[in-house]
This record gives structure tokens, sequence and C-alpha cells, in this order.
């Protein structure tokens, strides 16, 4: 057991979080405002939009205007997913300082979720790494589906390992591995990650828990005390599909951040803004608060 | 690190879980199908009453009808808290084969909640523990604010463990310690478990966690790791106070059952029963379902 001294926090809200919210577009300068809110609270790493067709995710659609409003706050890292080339080449355009492409440890999920093996999506993802190289752009790698899969069950650590070395082969410099259906316990969380941490040194490696079953926060105790310590998360709990069963997103950055502070492990982030920050924007969108924390300490920031 | 392989669950929806629970009063016979479903479900210690003045708690006025009423399944412990030598007559009276009494870890708690110092209360619980030794009849020892004092703040651990030191020395055959407002964080939990195994065996400890800050998962992940066997927990988070900040409650058995389902540690219950039963309890009251699990698995038991 040697927790990390330091975590560092990658917000995932403005981008998993707000990419499949329902209803209508939310205005550019609310996302804006929204990044540049988590940027002061201290987050030093948020991914801000995806490049993606906004035929598939409209809510991303004005990837380009967000990336233009933002602050860009000095010593913080705004990131952008980008599916494809076209997608790079819009971050590119936008002064986008780092992207991320995803792939799945499950095959099955793969072929759902993007019509295509697992092994074709890294093929297609070769040129866009070429090329984000070939600009300076760093590349984040998620890996989606590593603790149980929709459609396949459970899911092989050899093969999550698999999937995170190719990507890390492929350039990326981390690997954030996804718990898309929050269905992981904890000692499945640290077989996986121990699995995945022979092929990929742990300095390298993210944890990306959803809190569908509400495990996330044990989960990803589990693998702090391996050492783990890149922790995704989205402030408020903000993401999951809202129209599915549970309804249950990211696991709450302001959750998070109570548990590391616990636990001694410095984060740089002002808890108390990230849950004004959270307070605020689910009182914009008009939905529901995911994070206990925030829910406890109420929207003036005192418990 | 040594995990239980077998955990015992103790279910107090039916009295923790409901006693505050605004709105009219919770018919008799909802109460006892609670029970009974319980039960049925595999929970073999189940809190179903408290003998305590109407006056102060409405919801549990019914203590004697409610154990005259429900099944008494072979093999189960059904239990009820008595604050006093009243409730103890009227306990045995219904016929209640194991009573609980609590003293808090916070003398500010202890003089705000019930009115004296810890001292007193313990003092006043010895005619209690005679009166129920020489009746043949099992007392269990609540120990609240082992994590933290609303009034208070932080609670030395030593404190904890003299407390429970002192309800085990006056007859208590197991101690639960109740982050009452679950405020806790795992390193904590741990460090205050430590502190009193070190003055009561461990195989007489119990977790009773509530999940106001999300940590109570966590948390009871970091007490297993520790050998700890019992745990405390109402279906459906049944509990707290609703009217609140957080309204958050006792940790969900659903969420700590799906945990230690994970974690290969057997407790005989079947967990899609009791996912079923909290589905039920919730819409006969009304209420949100605060188990994540059962939401994601749904009212028919599916996921």
């Amino acid at each position: 057991m040697a927790f990390p001294q330091q975590v560092r926090i990658v917000e995932v809200g403005p981008r998993d979080g707000l990419q499949n919210e329902p209803g209508p577009i939310i205005p550019t300068e609310i996302k804006v405002e929204l990044i540049d809110r988590l940027a002061a609270a201290g987050l030093q790493h948020i991914e801000a939009a995806s490049f993606v067709s906004p035929k598939w995710v409209p809510q991303m659609g004005d990837a380009a205007a967000v990336m233009a409003g933002i602050q860009r706050r000095p010593g913080v890292t705004y990131s952008a997913l980008t599916p494809n080339l076209k997608g790079l080449e819009g971050a590119i355009a936008a002064n986008t300082p780092e992207v991320a492409v995803f792939a799945a440890a499950s095959e099955a999920f793969s072929q759902k979720n993007i019509n295509c093996s697992i092994a074709e999506s890294l093929e297609r993802f070769q040129p866009l790494m070429e090329q984000a190289q070939a600009a300076g752009i760093r590349v984040r790698g998620y890996v989606s589906t590593v603790l149980g899969c929709p459609y396949q069950g459970e899911i092989d650590p050899a093969q999550v390992a698999a999937v995170s070395r190719a990507l890390l082969d492929m350039g990326c410099y981390e690997i954030s591995l996804g718990d898309t259906i929050g269905k992981g316990t904890p000692l499945q969380a640290k077989k996986m990650l121990e699995a995945v941490a022979r092929e990929v040194p742990m300095s390298q490696l993210a944890a990306h828990f959803h809190d569908t079953y509400g495990q996330a926060l044990a989960n990803l105790y589990a693998v702090l005390e391996e050492g783990l310590a890149v922790i995704d998360s989205s402030t408020a709990g903000l993401g999951g599909c809202p129209y599915a069963k549970g309804a249950s997103g990211n696991v709450a950055t302001e959750d998070v951040l109570y548990l590391l502070e616990g636990l001694n492990i410095s984060t740089g982030v002002d808890l108390r803004a990230v849950v004004k920050t959270g307070h605020w924007i689910t009182r914009e969108l008009g939905r529901h608060n995911g994070s206990k924390v925030a829910q406890a300490i109420g929207p003036c920031g005192s418990d």
C-alpha cells in the first residue's frame, strides 16, 4: 500500500459530462463560464470540448467557439476529444494543446459503438497520432469498458492491458481506464489495474470511473492504494445517459476531492469553489446535482 | 489485509430507516411486510422497532404491534432499540430476543441529544443491562459520532475506544460504530477502528456508516480490509433526516451487498430480493430510492 502524495484530477464535466445532456443546446457562454470557473477553482486539466460531428453529438457542436472563448489560464491544460482526423484538424485550428482518442476493451462494445473492431479502431487512429505528433499536440488515450461491457459482460484484464499498451505504443502519453457502465468493484478494479500496470507504467495511467452502482469511490480508494495518481471526474457528477436506468454519470469531482482530502493527498483544487460551481451549473441546466458532498455542503459552501 | 470470508448484515431500515420518516404514520402492516420481506430475502438480523415514547418518535409508536405481527422466521434475530428501562420492559413484553442501547462518542452530542454526559448515559443503562441479562436478552451497543460530531467536530479515536469498551464491560455482546453524520473518510475510519480494536475484539465490532458525503462504501472497504465482519445498513438507504441538507441516510443494503459480492464475501442475502423490496417500500412511502444499485437494476430485478 503506497498512496500517492499528489493526485492530478482531470475534470471531464464540460465534455463527458455535457455531451449527452438532453434538452436544448447549452449556450456556448455557459460552457465557457463552466470551464473558466473550474480552472479558477484550481483544476489544472480540463477536458473542454469534443471535435465531433454535431450530427452525432449536438451538444458539442460549438467546440471551436468554446475553445476560442475560454480564458486559457497559465498552467492549465485544456483538452478535447477527437474521434478522427477531421476532429484533430478542428482541434488544431482551435489551438487545442491536447487531444484524446478512445478505444474499447470489449470487441462487442467497439462493434456496437463505433462499428469496427478494436484493431481497426486503433489502425484508424494511426494518421491522427502522426499528425498530432507533427503538430506538437499531446494525445491521451481512453480505454472504455475496462470493468465490464453491456453486451459482452466480463472483460479479461489482459485484454484491457493489451489495448492500453497498443495506445501507449502509438504515442499516447497517458491511458485513462474507463469503467463505462460503472459496474466494477474494488478487487476487480485492483486486479485490472495490476494487469495493465505490467504493460504501462503506473505513472501513465488514470482511472475514469462511473458511479452507476455506487462503487466509484471504493474503487478509487482501491486503485489509490496501488499508487495510481490520476483521476478523471466530473463536477456535480454530470454525465451518463440521463435517459438510462440509474442515470448516474461520472464520479463527482467534489466527492473525489473530499475522499482525497481525507487521505491527505493534495490536488491543488479548492473543494468549496468546485461545490459552488457544481451548484451553479446544475441550476443552469435544471438538473439534479449528483455529488453527495455538494448536497451536504450546500450551495453557500458551508456545512 | 485480511478480508473476512463472511459478513453479517444488520438491516436497520425498519427502525433507523423509518423512525424519522416525515408525513403520516406508516401503517403497522407496511412495517410488518417490510420486515417479513427482508427476512425472506435472507437477512438474518433485522432491527425491527424502537420501544421509545411515541411523543418523541411517533413513527415507532406501534413497536409492540410490529413485534406481534412479524413472522419470526427461524434463524433470524429481530431486535429493537430500547433507550431506557421502560423501553426494555416493552420489548420484553413483546417477546423481543435482542435489544440495543446507544451512547455518543462526543460529549457535546450526548448533551444536545440526550441531555446528559456520556458517563451519565452509561450509568443510566446499568439497570437496563441487568434486567436484560436476567431476562436472557442480548444487548447490542451503538456508539454514535465515531467519525465526527456536528457540534464538536473531530472525535478522538481513543474516546470512541473508551466508550466502546465501557459498553462491552457493561455486557453488550457487540458494539456498532456509527458515523452518524457520514463525514468520515477511509483512513480516518481505519484509524478509529484500529484504536477501538485494541479495547474490543474485532469479532465484536460492527460498522454503522451513513452516506451523507458519499464515502460510506469506501469507508466500509477500508474497515473490511482490517477484518471487520459486521455491517449495519438500510434497504433503499432509508433513514437520515429527510429535512436536513443532503437528506442522505444509512448506507444502502443493496449497495453494500453489491460491494461484498464483488469481494467474494458471502452474506447469505439475495441481492435481487432486497432490490425488489427496496423499490416496493420506497413506492409505498413515496420517497426516493437511495440505493444506486437499486436504481441501476430497476424494480424488476434485472439490469
